[in-house]
């Protein structure tokens, strides 16, 4: 057995604090990585505090994981001692169902075990990277490129590739209007790929302190969503709306902001359903969607896409003992716009 | 102009009575209609008891009319006196608009102008097909084959084309499995559609008394809705679900039963919005879409689908006088599976 440090949540209502546990040997298939840096992503906080119900305690967050390989598996070939190395929101899959055969493990018929607060194939609690080594199967872990800041390509992981898989799958680049409506850990991550794709970006926000970062990020309009004026003004401008906001919000306005066969696409998770209408949808053959991060494949694919465009995540770097401070202040969305812990400070 | 008899409702609460009015004179591009047969939606309960606000009385319902043609205009090119037609959902469009120079009027930016309980551009109210006759510009009229029954015809003009235009938008046909929500006027075409085209269709329904009817129309499977264990085995199977219900409904239930990208297409309206809970629609990247009746062209290309392949609907043919008491057989959906008004009654 491999010891590990970590940092974990104990119940539902208990911070997060240090907590010692073993990691299982390294396998035929297996990569170790030394940890060296782990995003801190919204869903860490649903689940430690059991917002969606069902959490495993004890809790090691952390699915957003960089780091470098010290071992590995006698059948490994993808990965060597050294690489740089990545692992995001899942470890595993049943490998047999058409999704997981079509490289969409995340959409797993039998569930896709978590990197954190799931069971593997042989029962034990899945643990997180809010620790100092993670032992993985090579086939679901990523190669990450030493050109970028490695902090910053920690939050890629989950951050990264949640929004850049819809705006993939609903073929978004040039000609098209996008709207992100959320400027945080996932809409500023959105920004940068529909940019970076080619596409017309309007940042949709409730504050309008949000502009001129909205625009550094490159995006061609900021639109606040509290004037009327602005509301109206949106009335079937978009092909293309992501979603990325998880607190209730009023889905039917942006709806009506689609164009005619436009889709909003949600990749938030807000705890109470959303009233929806009918008219909206109905009026302009318009559609809702949803998407779950991404597949391996897709994952390694924005991986790449980010090393050859030099996009990264906005983080600041912490220290992993202000973990609690971190969960307070992304709940005040005071983060720009991901938090990573530096394992060094372990 | 041309005195009309019809039966009209002249306020939210009043019964549907008879009313006369005058058409306009038949202009260059218009047809005069001999009204034959006109289908009673349920469209037309919901605008004359003003239950979706807005209604502008007096009103005369209707628009699934079938006639003969009784006068052209002179510079009328598509239509002889003598010739079968039709009129649906509207009669007018700005013609100008990316829709409806697409031959997607009734998506038009202006808004189309409807059949009835609208304004045309001459700032008139238009009245609908529960009367003796209708002019109508040719560009808006429909030919129809005189194959068929013309009564058992006339609710293609609206049940028909909402639900044949998502069924070949969404490109359902062979190796699909489609999920009908409802069996009713809308419901039992989309059966028919939806066998015709050889997808594999099963009715969902909360009435075990329509499994009988169902298999009759031609339906692979009927899933009755109420029982635990059918919700179980339906989890992850359809294609595409056409949702075809006004009355309130857990939209979630049915999202769970789409296969991963699946698609369910709402084309009723109920009067409150429906709480969606975005788990389902990111679990497998679904989608709900929406989709409102269908294009001239469209609406041809389905009334020459139905008669090469010999679809009506199915239809119980009322006098004029008994339009209130189908009304109240309609709430109470008990009618098999549409009311069509006989005009030689009046």
């Amino acid at each position: 057995m491999i010891p590990v440090k970590s940092y974990a949540a104990h119940s539902a209502a208990s911070p997060i604090a240090p907590f010692s546990f073993d990691r299982r040997e390294v396998g035929d298939h297996d990569v170790l990585i030394d940890i060296q840096f782990c995003g801190v992503c919204h869903s860490d906080i649903h689940q430690a505090r059991n917002e969606w119900g069902g959490s495993i305690f004890p809790m090691v967050p952390g699915h957003e994981i960089v780091g470098k390989i010290s071992n590995v598996g006698s059948a490994v070939t993808k990965f060597k001692v050294g690489d740089v190395a990545g692992v995001g929101v899942f470890v595993d899959s049943c490998r047999e169902c058409a999704s997981c055969r079509e490289g969409l493990e995340q959409y797993c018929d039998k569930g896709m075990v978590g990197t954190y607060n799931g069971y593997d194939k042989g029962g034990q609690i899945t643990y997180g990277g809010y620790s100092s080594k993670i032992v993985v199967d090579e086939n679901y872990t990523l190669h990450i490129s030493d050109k970028l800041s490695l902090a910053a390509v920690a939050p890629l992981l989950c951050a990264g590739i949640t929004t850049y898989s819809p705006i993939m799958h609903w073929k978004m680049g040039k000609g098209h209007k996008v709207g992100v409506l959320g400027l945080g850990g996932l809409g500023h991550m959105a920004v940068k790929f529909a940019v970076s794709l080619g596409s017309e970006v309007t940042v949709l926000s409730t504050s309008k302190s949000k502009e001129a970062d909205a625009k550094r990020l490159g995006a061609h309009h900021f639109a606040f969503t509290s004037d009327e004026q602005v509301l109206k003004s949106l009335k079937n401008n978009f092909d293309f709306i992501i979603d990325t906001v998880s607190a209730p919000h009023d889905m039917n306005l942006y709806i009506g902001m689609l164009r005619r066969e436009g889709t909003i696409v949600v990749v938030g998770l807000p705890s109470i359903p959303a009233p929806i209408s009918n008219f909206g949808l109905i009026g302009g053959r318009r559609q809702i969607g949803g998407s779950m991060i991404g597949g391996i494949k897709e994952t390694q694919e924005m991986l790449d896409y980010c090393t050859e465009h030099n996009i990264v995540s906005d983080i600041e770097l912490i220290n992993i003992k202000d973990i609690n401070t971190a969960y307070e202040r992304m709940i005040k969305n005071d983060v720009k716009y991901r938090f990573v812990i530096d394992m060094a400070t372990f």
